[in-house]
């Protein structure tokens, strides 16, 4: 058996460490992680997580109050008076987004009751980029005068008019909204799960991303009716519960860290991503996408 | 129930067309394509057409020849001796890759011989771009001095270096390899089913791109080894086939066409999606990524 079949299966896209010279030699990601001091990494705010219990297991999802605070908020109170306990994820479209809420929304007989959240809000599609401390990144975009990370949320800003918004990268959470602008009360969201539809960015109010548990959202069939819609309600994937994690008691949140994208360590998996010298690579981009970065979750 | 729940559930990245004003008025992709005279479309040749049937159906693949002509002629001849069949999706590592052949190929007592195929080649990871007819897009990419497509491949260029390449898009079927450069032989395949890892670009041969099916393997449950490979092997996806159309009788080949990449049709839905003026989208991105842009197929 040659060589090059005995490798095949395991070497596309490893990332083997190689030395780059004696002064600078290159770490991967993983090194680089494994060597971060604690204080890389935030625990986040129970009151800004939200743990989505699917039959298949969990989806940890962490919400962004620096860029959507009436949203969030109403997520928060929607979950705390469990809206979606015995809801659907009723629609999966390939390339581009899941969708859940109340499936019967559209139906004033059948629909859920919303509890105490309230019935409208603003759009909160951007917002001024003062205050805020953008960790920035070099690279070329063409959506964006200017991308970066807050807080581990991949960031667009645009510098002449000093507004940021958060970009609809990969495993983003967005509200649902009819066509006007303010149609958004955050009972119905997406989830990215394919190529970053970044189009949508200042469209649709963003409220915050997935931290693990992605592949129990993109993995899902896609919905056959157009739009990736269910038609057939059995198709439909169960919501057990959406909780706030600070509704559950502490002692049974399971211990969730985020790297800091403020940190030289990220700046460094960043990096080290940016130009990958190894023994796989022979040709280092010297570039990465916004949305080509995962914020490391441990 | 208020107006903006009752659409909350539709209204998502709908396209309703609206008039931009009277004298241009705004036609949504699907209007320009039902109105494409049947010269913008293009049956592709059934010798470069590839049938991957699984259990839950057929993804057809187009190789690209005028890119890695040698791994093409590979892959013809291991599809034509059968050399997949009775083989397995043994990878699906979430927002990256699906990659499928044999699983035993590690093991030289169990590996599937390659029959006539050749067993090296050269990297086939970019051409001159002589002799292409590019069309190229105008909007700022951060991997490619340049982007655009090639007979419906989306590609990357090099205006100093005169190479073209194609891109690692949603979609885009490349050749598994080893460390070294010329170990891929078109055997062990991967489909990218995640955020575009343009990184890979010249750095694998790509052989082609999906055409039809792509949800039968997006929506593949991860491997739970690393690297999304399958440790066990009654979780990997059987291959009943992976046929040439050309091996199959005309009668039996589902008529398939693509959108060409060069017509005028194609422009305008580009546009169509570059600056989307609808009822829905309040501010119209004004760019459009290379991987955004799905080639239409009927």
């Amino acid at each position: 058996m040659p060589q090059h079949r005995r490798l095949a299966l395991t070497a596309l896209a490893c990332l083997l460490p190689a030395v780059a010279s004696a002064a600078t030699p290159y770490r991967s990601p993983q090194q680089i992680l494994d060597a971060s001091p604690a204080s890389d990494w935030r625990t986040p705010d129970p009151a800004n997580v939200l743990y989505m219990n699917l039959p298949a297991g969990r989806v940890t999802i962490e919400l962004a109050p620096a860029f959507a605070p009436q949203h969030v908020a109403n997520i928060q109170t929607l979950a705390h008076e469990h809206f979606w306990d015995g809801e659907s994820i009723y629609r999966a479209q390939d390339n581009f987004v899941v969708q859940f809420g109340d499936a019967d929304a559209d139906d004033a007989a059948k629909a859920k009751p919303l509890g105490s959240a309230k019935r409208t809000l603003p759009a909160e599609f951007q917002r001024d980029s003062k205050g805020l401390k953008v960790s920035v990144l070099p690279d070329r975009d063409g959506w964006a005068d200017q991308t970066g990370f807050v807080d581990g949320f991949p960031v667009g800003q645009d510098r002449q008019d000093g507004k940021t918004w958060l970009a609809h990268c990969y495993g983003a959470l967005g509200a649902g909204r009819s066509n006007e602008e303010d149609s958004s009360i955050g009972a119905e969201l997406y989830v990215v799960t394919g190529q970053s539809p970044r189009q949508l960015d200042r469209n649709i109010t963003v409220v915050g991303r997935v931290l693990q548990g992605m592949e129990l959202l993109s993995a899902l069939p896609r919905g056959p009716a157009p739009m990736g819609f269910y038609a057939d309600a059995a198709q439909r994937t169960a919501i057990q519960s959406i909780q706030r994690a600070s509704d559950v008691p502490a002692a049974q949140r399971p211990k969730l860290e985020v790297l800091r994208t403020e940190s030289k360590t990220f700046a460094d998996v960043v990096e080290a991503r940016r130009n990958r010298v190894d023994d796989f690579y022979k040709r280092p981009a010297g570039h990465i996408d916004l949305c080509n970065i995962a914020v490391p979750v441990r």
